[in-house]
């Protein structure tokens, strides 16, 4: 690889292998009829959402109202859906001024949640949209069956200032039959209380090459599928020169003949594991591992002669692209070993 | 606990436990005649770094050119060890540039870094003190053997613009007599090719209080001390009291009966585990156990009724509290449970 003249370590995210990812997700979805809402926590860049939906993306997702104050103040965006049980008076407040700016949708689980939004919403001009979140095997936020999904869509309709929308999953990877026959049942019981599920959210990078054989979702939400990384490529869902985003480090030591240390740890690489070994697949040299991290040091270990040098540069696929992301408050925008600009990661560390 | 009327994921720092933590550790090193050097990366705040040298510290220590250019730009730091190869022209530059300004030292553990280093600072005013790094058993940098530290101090000594000031090392924990044979045989050949070690640089906050077991250490670099965290409360170095960094966070959803949902995940807890089982220590609740983060949410578990409800706060103490501090542009500064202000993390994502 040519040696890139930058300081490190720094965060490089190819624009060829961005678009050509985004154009490919798209054709696919396209090809099926299934709509695209991409999530914008892994680039939190505006520019980037702005192609996902020039290429046909129907509008974005946001995890927080942060995030998607900051994708909004850079225009351009029309239509956003946050995937966040929405709560606390500070933010349904700020949720009611940005629906006044876009078309906005969230999504709930609980009592609780509706009623905040409902007394936030009661006197808007149009009823804020609400997504049914339900479990279906990934344990996390969600209803836990379809009749408790139907009976919070009935009270959401039910709710001034809120408007019943559909349903909305985070599947677990591998489940789709499973998560299929959970979504229709909980569409067939609010279809027979007489009202309507327009949307049926599903999302995942790990299977997005499965997304259509659950032909009842009519939108997936998909984030790491832009830039790709090396938990995607265990899977086998893309391949290393599909992964966009990487990290450029140098080599600052190398104590011994089988141990080096590059000047990327955890303030970069983070110490996701996403059930991986090592903390990054270091390109061009599947012997070595990157076994260790402390904030500022990345320790990497081979089993035969090491081969580096003080000064060389690395470029790391890491586990996980989107944390990655937050890390630094600017990437480098490369094509290929050229590099383009630095740009700001304007939403990064948007967590309320 | 009284609710704290702060919006969540919000990372509190309470200022009167850290000021207990640096007092205290200041008293013991004073009773054993031994510096105090503390590392900037824990709280990344210059007030705080101010308020350590007020209580008797000799400087800071930092990790990278970066942290210390931004804590020198508030002024009133005038002695700074950076404890970093630092290489390449870029860096060594500004590194030239910031010796200008204050009393600066830095450490190598290779020829190529301190070449580099000496061709910087061959017409300086004055000449740059390193220290050499030493690997005594932690294998991440640092020469290999008491003979290798011995010949690059020599080097260090021939080299225009360079002045060789002592040996750094950052210890393995609970190894400190194997540490000091180690450095008392580098100390001993390097005084014997006729050179002074002014300086004996150790540090640590897990063997903290066994810092006076090597009396040879002349500074003791010390980071997490400030804030402590549930890694450090694990190892008995400190109670949960002492703990002066916490996340405040949201129920936000309440499953089931044994499993809750907040609203902070990896992108304030991180996913730094340090040997330990579960993502934090929920405070007044042992029962719970955060067994799950993805970016924005955390999973918590019971083995009893989870007790729990939408809307109720938690504060909870992070595994490891210095890359806690670096995931939010700001901290909440608090006194118990009064709120004082929102500040700046300055030094925050400071890689380079």
């Amino acid at each position: 690889m040519k040696k890139i003249a930058l300081d490190t370590p720094a965060i490089l995210v190819d624009l060829d292998v961005v678009e050509a990812n985004i154009a490919k997700f798209q054709n696919y979805c396209d090809s099926h009829g299934l709509k695209v809402r991409p999530h914008i926590k892994t680039h939190k860049l505006p520019r980037l959402a702005h192609y996902q939906i020039k290429q046909g993306a129907i509008g974005i997702t946001c995890q927080k109202i942060s995030e998607a104050e900051t994708m909004i103040s850079q225009g351009g965006i029309e239509d956003v859906l946050i995937t966040y049980n929405i709560l606390g008076e500070a933010k349904t407040k700020r949720l009611r001024a940005l629906s006044e700016k876009v078309r906005l949708s969230v999504v709930a689980d609980n009592a609780t949640v509706i009623e905040g939004l409902s007394k936030a919403f009661a006197d808007a001009p149009a009823p804020l949209p609400v997504l049914v979140e339900c479990n279906t095997g990934a344990d996390r936020c969600g209803v836990a069956t379809p009749e408790i999904a139907a009976e919070l869509a009935q009270r959401i309709d039910t709710l001034p200032g809120l408007k019943f929308l559909g349903l909305m999953t985070y599947p677990p990877t591998g489940k789709l039959p499973e998560v299929a026959k959970w979504l229709a049942e909980a569409r067939d019981l609010i279809t027979v209380k007489g009202l309507s599920v327009e949307v049926i959210s599903s999302g995942g990078s790990p299977d997005m090459w499965q997304a259509h054989e659950m032909p009842l979702a009519t939108e997936y939400r998909i984030g790491t599928y832009a830039y790709n990384d090396r938990s995607l490529v265990n899977r086998g869902v893309c391949t290393w020169d599909d992964c966009a985003l990487t990290v450029l480090a140098t080599v600052i030591s190398v104590p011994s003949k089988h141990h080096a240390v590059i000047d990327a740890g955890s303030k970069v690489l983070t110490s996701d594991l996403l059930g991986l070994t090592g903390h990054g697949h270091v390109l061009s040299r599947d012997d070595l591992m990157i076994d260790q991290l402390s904030e500022e040091h990345g320790r990497i270990t081979s089993q035969q002669d090491i081969n580096l040098k003080v000064g060389d540069q690395l470029r790391i696929v890491p586990n996980h692209a989107c944390v990655v992301a937050n890390m630094l408050d600017h990437v480098e925008l490369v094509r290929s070993e050229t590099h383009l600009e630095s740009t700001s990661v304007i939403a990064r560390g948007q967590v309320w």
